[in-house]
């Protein structure tokens, strides 16, 4: 028989997914079981210890749902989410930063321009850019996937009162890659209170669990990587100590007022208190196949 | 601002935790989440596969019930439940191995000796054997969480032809630290096969997901350690390849014939055809507090 002890149960492990046929998920899978075999081993984790574990994450998949992911989160505040937008960013493109949990497949698509207002209460600002390549080319084939948090600082399905879908949508970009959002400036907010993430985790760091204030954004285009993102707003208070370790100095944008009256004025916005932020994203092209 | 790229965040986000109040558990979290992203840098993960871990721990999540922890499960196939209970064995006790997806917790105390058979088909078996220190003393206060499955090879929360907690019982240790349980011999089975761990990773590895038979053991004592482990059959034909990694040379036990007919026609079992397990279960004292 196979006596399984301390020398000899990583490598035995390991070698049991020799098998998988797909060389990537191999070498994820081998990977990951050295590394996590390596921090029990480091730690000496104990029975208890991995008892707890196993019972945080049941509570994580217990409060998670179609529309509210809390492994995505516990994925954000250990910074993970973060890594792998470091990892794949270009350094000609735009960087990217966390998708966060509130990312739903399937948001409405709308017409570009497009006015997310409603009946949302909030400072209105206008959302200006152009999706171009890392030479500046413009991609007018590009679409954009776009959410952000209401004036309360919740995103809709956090709140009863927001109908479905609010301040969210799918565009396609103009024939110069350009879009034009009205909506209102987003809000500063906490990672949501009511799960294990916050509970066990979170909350007894001392961290206030805040982030500052930002757009979602998941930009695609033929040929070219997907990019999500997040944009900032220079004047956040919270730059500082984003919970999710999302803030990349490219992506923090100023709001000037009345840039383009004509814009504003075609949105229906006030002129003079309009808001507006201007961003280029840069796609990187997908490498061509050798 | 802080402006998170691939030189600062992994320090960054441990120094995150710095604030936990509970050392030990800033040691775990701190550890874990510098070999989980050492993991993500070693193998480039990509946002793709980002995704579709989170969507199998979302799976994970979903099939999990009370009596049913997929999460445990893949602990289980990728050794780490094995891992911790190779770490917390002492040399001079008798080995731990693996909890398995089927513990529950309440299980209903009954006398000792007790006869589980009831109503289940399968060879009649008696498992005997006592508790005792690491000097070999018998640890009479000792309690014993017993569960196996039935002759179907299902545990009953997987049957529903099976009443509820068959099979399993907790039981305090006679004067002599000795215990006495008349079961059915359990047989081998594969581990679940309508969850994520089978349909994404160990099926697709090639394994056959089969566990040699066994009985499942919680032993407890004041003062000592507890022992989660299992007793397995040295005539099993999977002993080789235990898609848990729980087979240890010193939990493989050989049935006997009629060692002992009395003890057989307490039970009511018949005396040629009885078979008898017999096994000490040694525990570990906890050390002195100094």
């Amino acid at each position: 028989m196979k006596n399984i002890e301390l020398g000899n149960i990583t490598p035995t492990v390991v070698a049991s997914f020799d098998g998988l046929p797909d060389a990537r998920q191999r070498e994820l899978v081998q990977c990951l079981v050295g590394h996590i075999h390596q921090f029990a081993k480091d730690v000496r984790l104990t029975h208890e210890e991995w008892r707890a574990a196993l019972g945080f994450l049941h509570r994580v998949g217990d409060i998670s749902t179609d529309s509210r992911s809390e492994f995505s989160l516990l994925s954000d505040v250990t910074g993970l989410s973060s890594l792998v937008d470091v990892l794949a960013s270009d350094p000609s493109a735009t960087p990217g930063s966390v998708l966060g949990p509130f990312h739903t497949v399937g948001s409405p698509w709308m017409d570009n321009p497009v006015n997310l207002i409603a009946a949302n209460e909030g400072r209105p600002v206008l959302l200006r850019g152009r999706v171009c390549n890392t030479d500046g080319e413009p991609l007018p084939q590009a679409t954009l996937d776009f959410w952000q948090n209401a004036a309360d600082g919740l995103y809709w399905q956090q709140d009863p009162n927001q109908p479905t879908d609010n301040l969210r949508c799918q565009l396609r970009m103009d024939a110069q890659g350009g879009f034009e959002i009205a909506t209102i400036r987003p809000v500063p907010y906490q990672i949501p209170l009511d799960g294990p993430v916050w509970a066990d985790l979170v909350g007894p760091a001392g961290l206030s669990g805040w982030r500052p204030a930002h757009f979602h954004l998941v930009v695609s285009a033929p040929g070219h990587h997907s990019l999500v993102t997040e944009l900032f707003d220079a004047e956040d208070p919270y730059l500082e100590s984003d919970a999710v370790f999302g803030v990349r100095a490219a992506l923090v944008g100023r709001y000037a007022q009345q840039t383009d009256p004509a814009a504003c004025a075609r949105h229906g916005l006030p002129g003079p208190d309009c808001l507006v932020m201007s961003i280029d994203l840069r796609l990187a092209p997908v490498a061509p196949t050798p």
